[in-house]
């Protein structure tokens, strides 16, 4: 039985999600499969934007920080966030970059494990996971542990674990996690579990469960903008006493008493530090308000759906999936490994299908459910074929190197 | 000789910096000096962000991290904004916020010193200044030395002293520090030093000349917006040694490569963390562009011009002046000390006075010599007059709190 565009079709005017394409910018014949790194413009951003541009900041000045609710912002989008992962109010908190984040819950988690002197992260992590704890061990004489995506994450504890950093998604393969299943191994031996929800946050259902803390960004899959700040999450049972090293006036218990010595927060507000980057802080809380609307188990189902699609189409192709087969085992994309990835990925965007390359060979695929037709992963996997049957990615042009791939 | 109104007015129309009030949104009846603490929004900045987030992010999407060069922004920034500091290219780092920064740089500081675990800060300094030092000392097991506004400095340091953070312009009084001579005392003692330049680039000439470090926030002065992205400084001297504790990808030296372990990248890059939040540095590059055209020689003039005017201006009422008599001494702000300043301020603010209260007893107001006039400052005056000559300020209304003041 063979797939046709016309059945693609059907399947987009039954999507229970279909509604949700006309909230975003899309350019006309562009099929998008790079929501998994920047995502595209939800329609309301704009009026949002411009509204904190010329109302709030142009005509309202510096009573915004009260009239507006600039000062409480990272807390109500974080609550926002909360929604979509299974925390609690006042569990998460918004406003500074993914590695900061990571940076400070991995601070303050370490301090919660006193005596243990390790930190257990992943071979294939991304790599400002893995950067931030490395400059963090470095400074705090902590002894960084790798562990490979083989292994078992049992084998790489001890008692002198004191945190472990997982990424739910697989950034480069796409491999899911079993959240439950990881953190009550970490727990078994004691250590301090720290979740990175980047690639999966907003793609699929997200439960914190018993974690202890997670960071995420928010400008993949939740579409808040190019570089959007990153939520971060402490679990309830760890709030009185949690003290990242990284500290600043947003995280005092009395801001604007201006006092000479840090005094921690009450709460999650407690891992705050500088001002937020409000422009950037309205473009998140708009797009966060499509949420509202959606139901991620239909988001998943439809993912699932379009990646089954994609993996189907491009069979005939003898491409090396790098993503799990089986799709309870993945995020929301498909990569294929290839020697020829770089040129391949080029001449895609040339033709209108933008994906990413991520060194040293992987060609990354993203489904946005929200924005992502079945047609449009229909006509992806036929300029797929078209750009390897025809040899198009040797023509020289897609052989040079751009900055930022 | 009595000050008129209708001098002041002579006084803006031959002020050289008055065609500038034009490029800025002003609320009408508003006199804003508040500037020292949120910038004004210039008119340009309102297409600029427009642009990035319709052109830029809806319609290139993810290729404007090369076509929009957004991944070369915190540089290119910074390079601006160097300009203003009398630091060379390749030296200044845009992206993250003032307190991420100071953390960065005084992580590095210290490190440059091995053996010397002391480092001296302000008692009166802005607290987050404080607050950051606070938390990387009681990491790094450092000795944190208060040092007074009435002391000598060199009278604190000692061969411990690894680094001294100092304000070039106190936040509360404006008072001005010699950057100079308190340079060179941290360096005849062997320390190393880092300026806060947050109160003082843009308001008046800067110079880090043998500096090591400095840093400073964009939404004062430079009017880059709520929360826009602070600026760091390193000296080149140090720039191929500085490490701070706080790493991520976009500090590698082949962020592209994803490669497993962290490599600093050469030059300021190095301090790059995680992404920068794309929309506030769009207004924060739109606003400096205001700056190509400025003698920042005239807006010190005017600022010491608008400042002797206020003092003038108010002298009949009493007050407790906080800020240096002496305009050498003092940056472009002024405040005074009262027991009921946080009323007389609600007051102001509700009669079109913008300024604000800094606990426990400042009455602070700013000038924006690029925008503030003449008439603007006789009219302050004139309503501070009123509402402390009538009493207006003991209305029951201007008693009550708010969050931010």
């Amino acid at each position: 039985m063979s797939i046709t565009r016309a059945g693609c079709a059907a399947l987009d005017s039954a999507d229970p999600l279909r509604g949700f394409r006309a909230e975003f910018v899309l350019p006309e014949n562009v099929v998008y499969m790079l929501g998994n790194s920047l995502g595209a413009l939800p329609r309301r951003t704009i009026e949002a934007v411009s509204h904190t541009v010329t109302a709030e900041w142009g005509r309202d000045l510096g009573q915004s920080w009260n009239t507006a609710g600039w000062w409480d912002l990272p807390e109500v989008i974080g609550d926002r966030i909360g929604n979509l992962i299974g925390a609690g109010p006042g569990t998460v908190l918004t406003g500074e970059s993914t590695s900061v984040s990571i940076f400070k819950v991995m601070s303050a988690a370490v301090r919660l494990r006193p005596g243990r002197r390790t930190v257990v992260v992943e071979s294939e992590g991304f790599p400002t996971d893995r950067y931030a704890v490395q400059g963090l061990a470095a400074g705090f004489d902590l002894n960084v542990r790798d562990f490979g995506p083989e292994g078992s994450l049992a084998d790489s504890l001890d008692d002198d674990v004191a945190v472990v950093l997982l990424s739910h998604v697989d950034y480069r393969t796409g491999a899911l996690r079993d959240m439950a299943a990881d953190t009550a191994a970490a727990h078994a031996a004691g250590a301090l579990v720290i979740w990175d929800l980047c690639h999966s946050a907003g793609a699929l259902p997200v439960e914190v469960g018993a974690a202890d803390f997670a960071v995420g960004c928010t400008y993949k899959y939740l579409n808040g903008g190019p570089g959007a700040p990153s939520y971060l999450y402490c679990a309830p049972a760890h709030l009185a006493e949690a003290e990242p090293v990284l500290c600043g006036w947003h995280g005092h218990a009395a801001p604007f008493a201006f006092e000479a010595d840090y005094r921690p927060a009450t709460g999650v507000r407690r891992f705050g530090a500088g001002t937020p980057p409000i422009l950037s802080m309205s473009a998140l809380g708009a797009s966060l308000e499509l949420w509202d609307k959606v139901d991620i188990r239909s988001v998943r189902a439809k993912s699932v759906a379009l990646t089954e699609l994609f993996i189907a189409l491009t069979e005939p192709l003898g491409l090396d999936l790098a993503t799990p087969r089986d799709p309870a085992g993945r995020g929301s994309q498909i990569s294929f490994r290839h020697e020829h990835g770089y040129p391949i990925m080029r001449a895609l965007l040339d033709h209108g299908v933008h994906g990413d390359f991520r060194a040293p060979d992987i060609m990354r695929f993203g489904f946005t459910p929200l924005f992502l037709r079945y047609v449009d992963v229909y006509d992806a996997a036929d300029t797929l074929a078209e750009i390897i049957g025809k040899g198009i990615w040797q023509d020289e042009r897609y052989q040079r190197r751009v900055t930022v791939t």
